[in-house]
């Protein structure tokens, strides 16, 4: 039998009916005799009335009290799937951050977890009682309640599955995969059967909004095997996991080692909500770009992709980076007040750009896949304004009127498509 | 300085305003160089919802698990008015019952308090921090979240009031004031100044619902002193409980050692929510209301007040009984199915009665008070249908269609009716 932990966001758990769906999943599970253990989300739209009280009661609110209002909506879901479970005959608790304990540091409203204690935990899943956890809580000193920021239940997850040394953490949600790019955008794409945690990671990063990056980072670290499917699939039609931890259904993310035929690009992201900022005829002399970024950093604007142009004149150069859509009106203002010592001749900001990304491990091994997929897209006519890279990753910035260009293109180049659709 | 346990209950923390409102009455004491615990109930209509997802998960909820999911409403609270205190620049932080501990025995639902852990609270407020409690909660054994039942904020109140030595405990609620009768059916009813804890406890259970029983209870065994009093007053207006933990508003429930001028009777009350139930020619033998009142108890009915008649042929009699008006089909159920051991001639139940009382530790010392509240009703033509007793308490038993009259009469026999009015 396979430990599995399972983990179902709010839209999951929005109401009774779609709790008893839930229920439905993880029975399936026991009834294939695995143990289980479940961590959930708030009801959807919990969290944010319960946020709003807080900003109500306070324009300024303590972080502490914050975490007691908040991570009561994660409270009241554990008890009501326990008690869905119990009424389908499955023997299962709730349990609360801090009766696991999970314990975390003092930051909170975004603490990280410290140490979880999985042996109360264990002896009442090796009883073969179904733990149902609260996600997104935890304790820290002085026996305060603690949360770990929004989205932080794919975090509770990942972390209980490895204080628990899961075979799997099952990762519910309304996408039933991780896709080789957007199907909104590409009906070709394809849904992959596995993707390793560096890949998973940089599409995280890049807009695929599948997955919380830091559960990511987590579980790559703890070395605990995800998949990623989903809630609305019918969960008496859905093979269970297998007895080690095996699953045919939705997308596995795991070490790079257990993808056997590793393709060269594993996946496509585009990202949406970068601006870019041209500084024109600026000084080409050593202390320019600190004079530019050193402002920026200061109000904590954080920039992405930077291109600075062989000065033509050897006196000036253009230089152009990204920064995130909602910070582009502040960083103009910065880069306006430093007018006279920065001595550039004009200053323009835009929003319509998009910012394509190439993802794969392959990459690291293979020669020549940035200068093909400049190629491909210049074949296109697609202008590229910027380039930034890592080991497992090509991103471009493009003009936002080619964005499904370039990313279809980039699709079928790099041999992603649907066979047959 | 006074250390002052407020309570306020789920309409007067009903919503944000309300809040706020509670926050300037907890200030008010602040300013005044009182220490303060406050316990809150769940904002209005809160804890019905989260009962009602316990039904509709489960039929035959786990209780350890309605109490996870029922507690939350308090939690968040506490959470939100130590916010808004905060805000108000008053120190404040929120208390769990599981933080405190307050312990409690494992009948989780209906639990009772074992034990409360006064120390870091004591510390706390020592600190000069408002120690904003969640009601309703405590921690039983197995580390699981209890509830001490509906109603319950009021005995966490007093319980904590005992626990910490408090000066006084102020119970907020929606009305001013705890009066000798229902002004509604009495205009001339008065506010008590004092009453004592065997009065209230008499007043509470007959009907008028200002405090729930057991908190009087408790108040009584551990000497805490009680202030009735409403939430709806302009905090501000309002003198600040005094050094002594005095109080000048609302009515104090106290030892009646601490009540000067006693009243013989100190208040009247009345309960609707019985029904009467006849037997008619019921053989007068031995063992005949065993088999009447052995079946019902049997199936959990409560029987209160019991009329046996002499008998007039020497060998049947009439027996009349009450029992809360909710059981009455089930116990006419009971009783026919034992018609054959009975063999009553008819079995009749009414519903069309009221319970009037009237309450006072003055009686202990005035003889003649039960016969002087007959002749005084018997002067108005109503019938008296039944009556127990008890110390400090005379109830009748009379058709429903004389209730005010009752009432009114003897509201005005007593000398309670409000001078000048």
């Amino acid at each position: 039998m396979a430990l599995v932990v399972m983990k179902f966001g709010g839209t999951s758990v929005a109401d009774m009916d779609r709790i008893r769906n839930v229920a439905a999943h993880v029975k399936r599970e026991v009834d294939a005799g695995n143990h289980v253990a479940v961590v959930v989300s708030a009801m959807a739209g919990r969290t944010n009335e319960l946020v709003s009280f807080v900003n109500d009661a306070s324009a300024t609110p303590d972080q502490r009290e914050y975490d007691a209002v908040v991570s009561s909506g994660e409270q009241v879901t554990s008890g009501l799937l326990a008690l869905t479970l119990q009424s389908m005959n499955v023997k299962a608790r709730s349990w609360q951050g801090w009766q696991i304990p999970l314990k975390t540091d003092s930051a909170h409203g975004k603490a990280r977890i410290a140490e979880i204690d999985g042996d109360v935990l264990r002896t009442s899943i090796q009883a073969g009682e179904v733990a149902v956890i609260a996600g997104f809580q935890g304790i820290a000193d002085g026996n305060r309640i603690s949360t770990l920021g929004r989205g932080g239940s794919d975090t509770s997850a990942v972390a209980i599955a490895a204080a628990l040394g899961a075979d799997l953490c099952d990762i519910y949600t309304d996408v039933d995969g991780v896709y080789t790019t957007d199907p909104r955008i590409v009906p070709k794409a394809r849904r992959l059967e596995k993707v390793s945690y560096e890949e998973m990671l940089e599409m995280a990063s890049l807009g695929a909004k599948v997955l919380q990056t830091r559960s990511v980072e987590l579980a790559m670290t703890q070395n605990v095997r995800l998949a990623v499917r989903s809630s609305f699939d019918d969960p008496n039609a859905v093979p269970a996991v297998g007895k080690d931890g095996s699953s045919s259904v939705g997308t596995i993310v795991c070490s790079e080692d257990e993808i056997v035929e590793q393709q060269v690009v594993s996946g496509i992201a585009y990202a949406k909500d970068e601006a870019k900022v041209t500084l024109i005829s600026v000084a080409d002399k050593p202390g320019v770009a600190a004079g530019v970024f050193g402002p920026l950093a200061a109000a904590n604007i954080n920039v992405d992709m930077i291109v600075q142009n062989v000065s033509a004149d050897g006196a000036t150069t253009d230089m152009t980076f990204t920064v995130p859509e909602g910070d582009l009106a502040h960083a103009l203002e910065v880069l306006e007040a430093h007018r006279d010592d920065l001595q550039y001749k004009d200053l323009i900001g835009t929003t319509d750009i998009v910012k394509v990304s190439i993802i794969g491990v392959g990459m690291r091994s293979h020669a020549g896949v940035a200068a093909d997929m400049f190629r491909e897209l210049a074949s296109k006519g697609i202008n590229i304004l910027a380039i930034s890279t890592s080991e497992i990753k090509i991103s471009i910035l493009i003009d936002a009127a080619y964005q499904e260009l370039a990313v279809r293109t980039l699709h079928t180049h790099f041999g992603l498509d649907q066979t047959g659709a």
